[in-house]
């Protein structure tokens, strides 16, 4: 806790209908130990919130003549650059630049973030905030900041194996953890993931807040998962992986963006 | 148009919030010659239709005690079953049973589908009608139906190849494709992408035009993606790829779950 790289503000952006679940009892226990370690805690409960899931015009109520054609990407920047986006997106913005770790806490479903939480990425993580070319995946506002997410998921581990049913754990979140937390400059920590989420008998819980606790105890010091940067690794002017790292890896498909480090 | 496995009924599910978008003016397109090749066609406008996109207690008004612990998974399958969900998710579900086609059309944000297209397959896809355990991955309800995507992207078709930036779209679009088409029993067609779709000047319009069209003319004969199908290639048990398939393949990550014929 006393480096000067030690996490000190966590947010946590929980995305459950239901704070009586496994993954409300996994956000309780987490808070309560996180503070008991000395940091502080925000967390935004996106349902609790009410929070609001589709990006409209209703997001650029000052910078957006209503009723005119709506490209979001280029209204998300302007409304950004000149301070008029809504009040709940500025007030997720101001809690993103407080914190030092960002967690993404939800269930697994239909193998990718809940809608609400999807939500809140497209109206949070605006054009000039979370992304600004060409600087992305290593680099950006983020960098210096810490991603994690805590995954529950009803599949069972195996099932999420390289060869299992459901495909590699690795690679269905890749998309969440490369495309959404990497690409804005944030170094990503591996994952918590409780898996056969649906169907735990109360004795197998305390094992679960063990894991937890020792995910939780070793924060500082887990190493990010080794993600290609932009400005490393790939070439500015064609975007693709340097020719050496390609033909020096054996790997395929979204590994091939991750280093053997 | 005249053999009997001819795609009759197409339901189009549209996400995006503009209708005068280039996504808009694919889908005019897209039902124009659609109707033109003499089927049916049925639009789902979500943010027309203010859809809905967090699955809530209130998805479960007759079968849910208010205030009492949510259970998403359970609570769909019951309400589903006892015919009790609410008349915009029945409404949605009775289009699927309607159509021989289902397409997803939208643009592609953090590498997935938006809030408001998530929201409706976590609400529309019940327990009990678009998954029932064991049978999933090739064979369900939907099994005989196909379904296919329809994407506008903001890369390069070049940073989403393999050695890209963006990581291969084959794999960005596996956890939809695969994940939620093909998961129900649907076949899954090729899908329909454009690139670099920010900034398409008015003098490229024609050219993808034409390429929808010849799509859209190939649609009866066109090749699903021949996605592993669970009760042909995985061991019923462990559920695991049969050891035959990974050792004869020399594929990794998503690929594997993907037959190469």
């Amino acid at each position: 806790m006393t480096t000067s790289n030690a996490i000190k503000k966590v947010l946590i952006i929980f995305a459950h209908p239901d704070r009586r679940s496994l993954n409300g009892s996994l956000l309780d226990a987490t808070v309560k130990r996180l503070e008991s370690q000395g940091r502080e805690v925000k967390v935004s409960d996106l349902y609790g919130m009410n929070w609001k899931s589709e990006i409209t015009e209703d997001d650029f109520p000052e910078t957006h003549e209503k009723g005119t054609r709506l490209k979001v990407v280029s209204e998300s920047l302007n409304a950004f650059q000149h301070h008029k986006l809504t009040p709940d997106v500025v007030a997720e913005q101001e809690k993103l630049k407080w914190a030092d770790l960002v967690i993404f806490q939800f269930p697994l479903w239909w193998g990718t973030v809940p809608a609400i939480l999807k939500g809140w990425v497209e109206r949070v993580f605006s054009a000039g905030l979370a992304y600004a070319l060409p600087e992305r995946y290593g680099n950006g506002t983020f960098a210096g900041k810490k991603g994690m997410l805590m995954v529950t998921a009803g599949g069972e581990k195996i099932h999420f194996s390289a060869t299992g049913i459901l495909g590699p754990i690795d690679d269905i979140l890749f998309p969440i953890q490369r495309g959404m937390l990497f690409y804005t400059g944030m170094s990503v920590l591996p994952p918590f993931i409780t898996y056969s989420a649906n169907y735990i008998p109360d004795e197998e819980f305390g094992p679960i807040l063990e894991r937890l606790y020792d995910h939780l105890q070793a924060l500082d010091s887990l190493k990010p998962i080794p993600f290609r940067k932009q400005a490393e690794d790939y070439d500015p002017k064609t975007r693709q992986l340097k020719k050496e790292i390609v033909e020096a890896s054996n790997e395929k498909g979204f590994s091939l963006h991750i280093r053997k480090d």
